[in-house]
């Protein structure tokens, strides 16, 4: 093919293709346009432009641009509940259906009489019974096949929306930002693997192999046909969460992210690992401080603390001390959602 | 930008960058010049004339090409024994140096004492007591930059050559073929995941994140200056031969690969997983019976089965009944390495 027969099939090609995998052309930031301006923007922009110039002493080679993101909290709303969970407890009904044995024992009656206030004191061991029942036992594609029509339809109770709605905008945006300068961008989630890869690729455009989450086993079988299929067996393999981050990131990318971002207590050695790596590198966390426009919590608002997304005062003065770059919803956000 | 300054800059990047990253345009096979004419190379082909061509009833997205290479015996020279079991055997004296009560205890003494014939009949439980020695306990820097040092100098007997030197000429064109028309190419391999990590780039052109192998866990801790670190733990999380291959590859990568290449029964179940996918898939097995150039063995050939690559009959019918491509080293391959 003769360069000019080249530039006019290019010429031709739809540009947003050509932006994103043309990592030579530096990107502006005008996609953080959901971001008011002050520092955690700035911050942001900063670390972009030096890791993407060549001529800065900061830069740093394309294929070490790894960018990983928490989701609960991070990416959507994680309030009242892990969305994951309630996927969990939605789920329960039909379990019981295909195993009546478990009608009458706790805690799935519990979840059955559909008594909130009575689900939501559930112990953490009641918990995860309900999650081994839901999540696993079944073929990997039955699971996947479930877990998109439900997330197709599922509603925040606050927003009446779908939670894939509750993504936050400028987040989005982040996302966007860096993959056009050349990073590759990862969920590292506390979160079923299995589960956000069903919608990582249409909600924040990472496909299925850039997620790395809360993982069980699969164990390889054949079927009465002898077609050969993965069953998901209640063996945890990761524990994505706290030292299960970077021990998660190690086994799935194999490099030091440059750039992390999180908002609890359970990216903290996510954010220190990406931090003592050394050069260029980006460690943000995500501080929920929006009562009205989304929630405030943490200890470091002077709010008592909840059961998820903790963000301690300890976090918080970790951040400061380390130079971590510190978001507020609030300030630095001007919108939260897209359907604002 | 206008579209205008967009084509002027497109022209002025290298072609090479803007190929590999443009899957709409149709890569032709001129890369597969180490090949001879004939079935393997044609289905290869055919394969992927049709997966890129988006006209064709077997066009396959871009995000869901996903290629999977075996290692050992599929990419590079598995004999007389895994490169990798050749660099913890080298490790050994290092190892004991650090920990004298090894020195005097089996399977220690046995590799300390150079006996090769003593140490080629150590059994597979000793083995693994080597491999945990050498592979784990260790701060994965650490672990990394002592395989590059070993990788960069230690050579192959017979050839008197490095072991990166001894891949197959054939299969990195295959590997580049690949990526030109829009595949992720992975390794999946039995071998260790760290190991293979440190040169999977610049032999394979294959970043570590794209390396699926057999991995033991980590464990996040601080050193005494607090800062934080990963430690090689000697505890199995993927044994990622046999069946351990699709459920590695539903761990780590979480699509059903397109296409797949092995040589061994290792690799069955990955060639199998692959072919239950429905749709456009390939299929291929490479058999080793060129003893003049590389190695034979396997009873396919007629020959006596050996400790590695174990290729059996069984394996051979099933290729044959489900159609997978079967490569012949002897008659299909121009030329083995590169060097020739």
């Amino acid at each position: 093919m003769s360069r000019r027969t080249l530039v006019g099939t290019l010429a031709a090609l739809p540009m947003p293709a050509l932006l994103r995998t043309t990592s030579a052309l530096a990107q502006d930031a005008s996609r953080l346009a959901s971001w008011n301006d002050g520092p955690a923007k700035q911050g942001i922009i900063d670390f972009v432009r030096t890791t993407a110039d060549s001529s800065s002493p900061k830069f740093v080679p394309p294929e070490e641009r790894i960018a990983t993101f928490d989701q609960d909290g991070t990416l959507w709303v994680e309030h009242p509940m892990y969305t994951q969970v309630i996927y969990c407890l939605d789920r329960v009904p039909a379990v019981v259906a295909t195993r009546p044995d478990l009608k009458n024992r706790e805690p799935f009656k519990t979840v059955l009489s559909g008594d909130r206030q009575a689900i939501a004191k559930l112990p953490l061991r009641d918990l995860e019974e309900i999650l081994v029942a839901t999540l696993t036992g079944m073929p990997v594609e039955v699971f996947e096949a479930e877990a998109k029509k439900w997330i197709e339809t599922a509603k925040h109770p606050r927003w009446d929306r779908l939670y894939t709605d509750l993504t936050y905008q400028p987040m989005l945006e982040v996302l966007q930002y860096l993959r056009d300068n050349g990073f590759k961008t990862y969920i590292v989630t506390g979160g079923g693997q299995d589960f956000v890869r069903t919608y990582s690729q249409h909600v924040y455009g990472i496909p299925p192999e850039q997620v790395v989450g809360t993982a069980s086993g699969t164990k390889y079988g054949y079927d009465k046909d002898g077609k050969p299929f993965l069953t998901k067996e209640p063996k945890l393999l990761l524990n994505d969460n706290n030292a299960g981050k970077p021990e998660g990131i190690h086994l799935e990318i194999g490099r030091r992210p440059r750039a992390a971002f999180g908002n609890s207590t359970g990216d903290r050695q996510m954010l220190e690992y990406t931090g003592a790596g050394g050069g260029s590198r980006l460690m943000v966390l995500l501080l929920h401080d929006d009562a009205r426009r989304e929630y405030a919590y943490g200890p470091a608002q002077g709010l008592p603390d909840t059961k998820v997304g903790t963000f301690t005062q300890a976090l918080y003065d970790e951040a400061k001390k380390d130079g971590w770059t510190v978001i507020s919803m609030k300030n630095d956000w001007k919108r939260i959602f897209a359907f604002e």
